[in-house]
């Protein structure tokens, strides 16, 4: 019997929506993020998609983005795992800066660099600065040496995977069917792994937001078809929208 | 240091205002509901508690209970867990029946019985009838043998000290503060065992809905000071109305 596991990301932020680089920032859903939010509960319901479980990050937006979605499809009940390692990118020093500033004080291509490079994370916080992990209770049960101050995509591929063979696998080699709920970033990490995506494409791939990405695992958990976002038309303008992010206005 | 353990009720549900037996069968909040979850927040959030982790039942009126307290008090992100254990007792054959209608056909005696009564549970219901665990796939992980059919505040005793036992005792001798949101009758169960009620004082005690209850212990687990609703007066008033529930109309 097949599985299913679907993907999402969390609905347009308020700092999404003003052009910020957010990262660990606690940013709530904006009403359209609501609204995308149940538009992605519709969608799975159309699909006739039910869930064992969910994950989701620490993160408000993507808690609720996923509180909202179970609401339309009537599994406010699925049972959570809310972990730190679905937690977007941490963006060190560039959290709270406008992505369109930045291009204009240090270029296009650093700050592209910064934004999709694998392997070069953006200048660190400080463990006395108000982004750094440790003074958000939340992660207060953390270990110190696990706590970012700011990371790369291949950081985020290092701390998701643990996550994805720990967790996951063995709920999908169960025959579970599985929802999560997550960021940008930490989705084109888990995409990168499943899709065996290199290291260089991987800059290329942007995430919509609100927009469900099936994957259908054989008992194997060999891939059965081909990844598909529920509504693929709809999902292409979205990522596009999301790359013209750091165009200049 | 000491650790905060606080159980609320869920808000009005649907068929609590229509004054059904409701059970495990799962029936959404009512606007006034809502409300009373919101304003469970409202009282968290001006004692200035705040939760490391928190436990609901399966049923969508403790998980929106949640949710929405949650939203109030900033705290959407708090790691949940989701459990059967901590479900409404099930009502057996009286689920969907009228409080008063029962109280006509069968007496007032006999309905007191099955609400409240520590040991005898209602008529149970046949596996393949429709508030049987086995038809609702959210119980499809339970061991059959562990699916109630109908069950007694005793029964219910049974079920929710195992998750007292194995999850909670762990949290708060951690040092975690632990929040808890699920049913009159879980929530009584827990209360007894915690304030050492007998089994024939408990008969009278009623939970008032949406009303938050602190526990203090000590690191050894004893009681810090008496256990309190965060708003005493209020919570009389709600327990009250509870009381009248069956009240010849």
């Amino acid at each position: 019997m097949p599985r299913n596991l679907v993907i999402v990301r969390h609905g347009q932020s308020a700092w999404n929506e003003k052009n910020l680089f957010t990262g660990w920032v606690d940013v709530d859903l904006t009403p359209l993020g609501e609204k995308e939010a149940r538009a992605a509960g519709e969608q799975i319901t159309k699909a006739g998609l039910r869930f064992d479980v969910m994950h989701t990050s620490l993160l408000t937006r993507a808690c609720r983005t996923a509180n909202l979605a179970l609401e339309v499809t009537g599994q406010t009940w699925l049972p959570v795992n809310r972990t730190w390692r679905l937690n977007e990118r941490h963006y060190g020093d560039l959290q709270g800066k406008d992505k369109v500033e930045m291009v204009k004080a240090f270029g296009e291509e650093k700050v592209k660099l910064w934004r999709r490079s694998y392997d070069v994370p953006p200048p660190p916080v400080t463990p006395d600065h108000e982004h750094h992990p440790s003074r958000d209770p939340r992660y207060r049960l953390l270990a110190p040496d696990a706590m970012p101050a700011s990371e790369c995509l291949k950081d985020v591929v290092a701390r998701v995977l643990p996550w994805w063979h720990d967790q996951v696998i063995p709920q999908l080699r169960a025959g579970l069917d599985v929802l999560v709920v997550a960021h940008g970033n930490s989705l084109r990490a888990l995409i990168k792994h499943l899709e065996k995506i290199s290291d260089s494409d991987i800059v290329e791939l942007n995430v919509p937001t609100g927009m469900p990405r099936l994957y259908t695992f054989k008992e194997d958990l060999s891939l059965a078809s081909a990844p598909k976002y529920l509504d693929e038309a709809a999902a292409k303008a979205g990522a596009e929208a999301v790359k013209n992010q750091t165009a200049k206005k």
